[in-house]
């Protein structure tokens, strides 16, 4: 069969990367899951949401099943405003657009802010699905470097000088996880929000805050870029994944009306009448604090797991972020190559991320592997990373101290 | 607040059309619905629905409502594959991409074919929706004449001889609904079919066939597009939202493996995996022939009392075609600006749409509307075709016959 297409220019393009997703695939059944970074099945509310589909359908019928959909579709934007003003930030409607999660938040973002010219300022490491994104879109980046404090913001300030000192483009947009972040699990403190802000006004870019695991603070929840931003700088996209359920697809993106608007226009058709009201329906139903509580006190107490095991079964050279909420721990191995290391641990009975998925330059996350204590329970964990222990003594020569 | 942005080019871009949708909710309250598209409420399965959420949420636990999601996805890619077997289209799984709708397969295949630069070719009328769509990507259109038997080949033929002669870009893409078209409910001929295919190979074009509609023919299913495709250009694009729930967002593209692989980089997170395990619970659960025989059964019906009722109580000087199946009637008012007699009909009690919006140069359609004989119900029908007749000859001179 002839396959001639004339177009061959615009669709190398889109294979210029590797499909994502495909090496996470690769897990063997039976390895612990130290790599997922979804909720604990035993935390996802399944029964809730048969409950609420139920109630749903026997209030309305057909409704959520059209396209316009559900009458409750507006309380869930309610409720996504309420999140927000007890974080102190203020959202109208018209700054709010409910998404398909928060990758479409990102991919609509992208849509209306970049062009083959410009350039994304992204953390170093960063997430990297919201990378494969941007790479849809753009092939020009700005790696910050990232410590135990989150962006590097100092360093940023000089890249920023030394940019503009040089004639080249300045980013157009930086993409930060300031909140236990993906997937270094750490935190940007408050003067370093102050600083970044400082420097969006002063390089004239907009700042794009994931907070995808903002609700999931063990003590307590930072403040948010967005209750920061006196000037509009900052789109900020939410998600329902980690605190309700990932496979429901509820996101949000807050930010400039103007910005909102020119969203709204790309999403139009891509609405999910269903899944919006079927969340609706859960959310009225349940005490939505009392149900943070409950992941909170989950998720910190399989922190500390982690943390003791990494303490108790790990080389002394081997280092990581303690982290104050969220799903990760982020894992420095001198000597080690995570990636060559991965079929051995799959072999032994773990499963975790190398490091370098996470990095622009991948070469730079050769020495790192990101731990996620989300999905797997306590006696996996330890048990997890007994087994990582073992795999790592094994490959990084140890000193005998 | 300072509301300064450095890329006003491009947000002035996502703004040059009206937001599409604000015009149809503004139906009031009581109104005759003839303009929906949508099922009719008491066809869409909401207890079958409520049923397989529960019996997946029952049997799968919270696997559905992770990213990866349900075993139960697989067997709706199946299902799809084996509806297009019966009409003759043999898809491959790689040649398959599940949708978030229609609108997401339109705006995917617009994605890796559109630039700035491409022409598309429409129908003229066509489904304003696409027509959005593709506006998100390009200005440049080539409206194509249609008839009583769907897109009038010979005269695209001619267009497209012409634009060669005269050195101009020819078109990328033609969107065509072949079957039950919206908004004319017209089907074109398998002459016309074959026309259309050998003129793609001979002015290098693809085909995306909308067919929304397909399984909803009265008396038979035309053949597909896509069955007759032997040099792999159409592009097909099949949705459920008219034969089970539109509110579910479960659509496909099935065409060449090279482009549907090039789609599914940009779909990448933007799946939807509850509705679509949901979509699989639903389907195996019933008799889908037997589900379809039911709809075309009661569309068929209805259509027929449309028909009647618009030859009882319209002037004799209008006119419309007879659909074979779909959901629509298009009805040519001479001498009607059927836009400027919209509100008129919502104070009679009957919404319809205007012509205008289904055409590319609005004016075309001021002599035209179209009607849905989908959403409301068979007394309904009459009442609102009754209205709207008194209506029409409110507007228009009639002459004395």
């Amino acid at each position: 069969m002839k396959q001639k297409f004339p177009f061959s220019k615009d669709i190398d393009l889109a294979f210029k990367n590797d499909p994502p997703g495909l090496w996470m695939s690769a897990v063997p059944k039976g390895c612990i899951r130290l790599n997922s970074g979804y909720p604990e099945p035993a935390l996802v509310p399944s029964k809730g949401i048969k409950e609420a589909v139920g109630r749903l359908l026997d209030e309305e019928q057909d409704l959520p099943l059209h396209y316009i959909g559900s009458p409750r579709i507006p309380a869930l934007k309610k409720f996504i405003q309420q999140r927000m003003l007890k974080r102190e930030a203020e959202i109208s409607e018209e700054e709010l657009l409910v998404t398909s999660g928060a990758c479409q938040a990102i991919d609509l973002i992208s849509r209306i802010l970049l062009d083959g010219e410009a350039v994304v300022a992204i953390e170093s490491p960063t997430y990297m699905e919201a990378l494969e994104v941007f790479r849809n879109y753009t092939e020009h980046f700005m790696s910050v470097p990232t410590d135990a404090n989150g962006l590097d913001t100092g360093r940023f300030e000089q890249m920023l000088a030394d940019r503009k000192e040089q004639g080249r483009t300045l980013p157009r947009v930086l993409y930060t996880i300031p909140t236990f972040q993906n997937p270094t699990g750490t935190t940007m403190t408050p003067e370093r929000r102050e600083h970044v802000l400082k420097l969006a006004e002063q390089y004239d870019f907009l700042i794009l805050e994931d907070d995808a695991y903002g609700e999931l603070g063990f003590e307590e929840k930072p403040r948010l870029l967005k209750a920061m931003d006196a000037n509009n700088r900052v789109l900020y996209v939410g998600s329902l994944s980690k605190v309700v359920a990932p496979g429901m697809r509820i996101g949000w993106v807050a930010g400039a009306e103007k910005l909102v608007t020119a969203m709204k226009w790309f999403k139009k058709d891509l609405d999910h009448p269903f899944a919006q009201a079927t969340m609706a329906s859960y959310i009225e139903g349940i005490d939505f604090d009392g149900h943070i509580k409950e992941l909170t006190d989950a998720y910190r107490r399989k922190s500390s797991t982690m943390i003791a095991a990494l303490k108790k079964f790990l080389p002394p050279t081997v280092s990581w972020y303690v982290p104050e909420g969220g799903y990760f721990v982020w894992v420095n191995v001198p000597g080690a190559d995570t990636a060559k290391m991965l079929p051995q641990a799959y072999a032994a009975g773990v499963a975790y991320v190398p490091g370098r998925y996470f990095f622009l330059n991948q070469e730079e996350g050769t020495e790192f592997l990101r731990l996620s204590f989300s999905y797997a329970n306590e006696q996996q964990i330890v048990k997890g990373i007994e087994l990582l222990g073992q795999v790592i003594a094994a490959n990084v020569e140890q000193k005998v101290e």
